[in-house]
């Protein structure tokens, strides 16, 4: 079977809380997912994978223990697995995030932020 | 090592001919690599891989033996393994291609659009 291609601003168009991620297609056993976030996340890391952010809205601010790098729309960055990183974003920002499935959003930090299981949308 | 951000455009910038992949970043045995092509590409598959193709501009007919894909940018497909397909496109593309690291170009199909080591950019 062929998938529909999927349309990102359609996508969020369904979205609008401050933080939002949700799952918009696998490819292998990878999860390619939205995420829309406003604000500070958590200091966290990914033990056992690296995380990509590829930036299609807004500027994303994500701090590293020892520096600071700003993602603007059409850009991207992998965060390397174990490196503790927080997003952060004070006019908010959209993305494309691809992982491993299951990994969780707050990595190894439990948060309030944490989220037990995404959802597709 | 935090690895640094990617521009896409940059990228894009160093690249002109009508057919040009270049890998820009590795996640775990990933590889993130941007294409441009304008033309008719070969019938293929990839026999053991997803892969994921993001539209950054232009228009990306992806042909499939029963179906025609039209993807412009802000849109994205993921082509399920086994499954033949042939990409096209009249004005040209620029994308955002994802797949396991040494995956062929033309997949199980031998032409001269085949390219043996895909560099980095």
């Amino acid at each position: 079977m062929i998938p529909s291609k999927i349309n990102f601003s359609e996508k969020f168009s369904m979205l609008s809380d401050d933080y939002s991620v949700r799952i918009v297609a696998k490819m292998n056993d990878y999860e390619i997912k939205i995420v829309r976030f406003k604000g500070e996340f958590v200091w966290h890391s990914h033990p056992d994978t690296d995380e990509t952010f590829i930036i299609l809205e807004g500027t994303l601010l994500m701090h590293f223990r020892d520096k600071l790098v700003e993602l603007k729309s059409g850009e991207m960055i992998v965060i390397p697995k174990g490196v503790e990183h927080k997003p952060a974003s004070r006019e908010g920002y959209k993305a494309i995030l691809i992982e491993p499935e299951g990994v969780p959003n707050t990595g190894d930090a439990k948060s309030e932020m944490t989220i037990n299981k995404i959802e597709w949308i």
